[in-house]
């Protein structure tokens, strides 16, 4: 590992909307009948804006799955006892995940960073080791994290966005695992979208009725506890150490005008922290799928974002994001592949 | 090419739905809450019971795209001439049309199929010569075809997608290019879903309210002419070529008991006239993308289809079915990549 990185504001410059006429024109030359491919089009445009004035290119993906441990669980906010998130870094290490099994099926790099496992995960050949902390505190009975944890971690998932794709990457993809995350993620939707809690709390991995009740109980208190509004104070009472690194991730990406694919509540939820820090950031953003989970139609609607896929699924882990890659390496081929019409009604192709 | 294959009835094997329960518990014993993966989880199933007793593969995809030329074109039911779409044939083949882009991007293989363009096409080694006429007959005046020229269109599909399974393709995908070809899916629609003719006219590439009204005109012309309803004097009658070897197709997969992405509204019509033929060739075929024309939406209904996109795309050529199949892939994996959740808990991962 390299020194700490330092935490700076993110320097995010706008996509220039003013040239997306021209892009539009570009891709409505091309050899199909206007408006035909849809929201691909769109796609291609975001893509190339953020290229311009080079062609976009999108064929090397990395796919950055932060793992972290929540003091919520203390609260029984979930099923699962947290053991489960680091042996769910082994499995991601030991390649069989279902991250990693779509991943491999869509020519997907995978990067697993320990973020703020609750025990010590042994060195591992394919194990980023970036812990800020052990979990994070009880958020129903006190700040999640400190303002410098906090900041540790936004540096750290910018770094590692910035290092995947100073080493080729033309896509980013976050994925997270983390016990008890939804409930973080619940609340930051409550603060930031804004939502009323009640409208942000889900069965996430598939809590039953009594663990409903302890889970409201639980995000209740830990509301109540805090008044935060301010993003960067929301994230540091209420997030995950894996959730605040995938905020950071999303500012590198976007700092490096390269596309981030977002994954489903959880990482959602990073997103809005980061575009309510910067809402230049949701320029580079595609959100990837559609969440099973109760709050993430609401969430995305806070942001005005519609997803490229819907299947029904809520695992995390990044498997939403990676399905929606293939989709963005297709966007942009339109304008690096595609002839123009001139070219084919007048024989030239 | 070798000699020219004889049509006999498709023999398809239904899958066998006993034994789903034991697919559904190896799924539900994977490393990830029951369920979480949504209708990927569905689309595992569907491959496992194709695959039963060995686990699925889904790697190796080859996209079939036929091209046909339609004489309804002689009643303006498209904005543009036939002429666009030898022109087109010839963008594939030079790799530079939309599908090329897509499949390039997904690595799949594709295969250009001249199933009845109204004009001779150069001999190209990327090209099958397939052609059973040139262009089908004006179906507001007379038959598309005979009953011995459709016969021989589905053979040539059904050995088409034989050869390409034989020759190492886990996945068919079936694509078109033909103009007219929304006029002539509109048709068999009407008669097979069955549902009112109105409601299965839309734009296809594009048309203006003076099209759309020939475009009406035409359709209830030959509506009116024939009262054919069995499902293979309906093709005969109202099919275009590249049609009917759609359907062939989807008979040759479904036989090797192989998954065949259908694309958008005429690979759906394609389908329906193989599913209106042999009920049982449903269960190998994935419905990919749900597209805007019209009468899609009404038809996938008729089939009780299910699209895994909906991108607002309404190209054809085999876009559709491209995109789609990076999903079909990963969702293969989960019986070969993923841990069981047992092995995760106890330390065996």
């Amino acid at each position: 590992m390299s020194p700490k990185p330092e935490w700076r504001e993110p320097r995010i410059i706008p996509l220039d909307r003013s040239i997306e006429p021209q892009i539009r024109a570009a891709i409505d030359g091309k050899a199909k009948p206007p408006g035909s491919l849809g929201r691909v089009e769109d796609l291609a445009t975001q893509l190339a804006l953020m290229w311009h004035p080079k062609p976009p290119h999108a064929g090397k993906a990395t796919l950055l799955v932060f793992a972290g441990d929540h003091g919520l669980t203390e609260e029984g906010v979930s099923q699962y006892p947290s053991a489960v998130t680091p042996a769910m870094v082994r499995t991601f290490l030991a390649g069989r995940a279902s991250a990693n099994a779509f991943a491999a099926a869509a020519g997907v790099d995978i990067r697993v960073i320990d973020a703020g496992v609750a025990v010590d995960m042994p060195d591992h050949g394919k194990l980023v080791q970036a812990k800020i902390r052990k979990g994070t505190a009880n958020a129903a009975r006190e700040p999640a994290m400190t303002g410098d944890e906090a900041r540790a971690a936004l540096a750290q998932g910018h770094r590692l966005a910035c290092d995947a794709i100073d080493a080729g990457a033309d896509i980013i993809a976050i994925g997270e695992m983390g016990i008890g995350n939804t409930a973080s993620a619940a609340l930051l939707m409550h603060r930031l979208a804004p939502a009323p809690l009640n409208d942000c709390i889900g069965v996430g991995a598939g809590q039953d009725e009594a663990g409903m009740a302890k889970k409201h109980a639980a995000l209740e208190r830990a509301a109540a506890r805090s008044g935060a509004s301010a993003p960067f104070d929301v994230l540091r009472e209420f997030g995950g150490l894996e959730i605040v690194m995938m905020t950071g991730a999303i500012f590198g990406a976007a700092e490096r005008r390269r596309p981030v694919m977002i994954d489903g509540f959880i990482a959602s939820a990073a997103a809005l922290v980061a575009i309510r820090m910067t809402p230049a950031a949701q320029d580079y953003c595609i959100f990837a799928h559609r969440s099973a989970e109760r709050g993430h139609t609401l969430m995305l609607a806070s942001l005005k974002a519609r997803p490229l896929l819907e299947l029904g699924m809520r695992l995390g882990e990044g498997t939403g994001a990676v399905l929606a890659i293939p989709i963005v390496r297709a966007a942009a081929r339109l304008f690096t592949d595609v002839a123009a019409l001139e070219d084919v009604l007048t024989g030239k192709i």
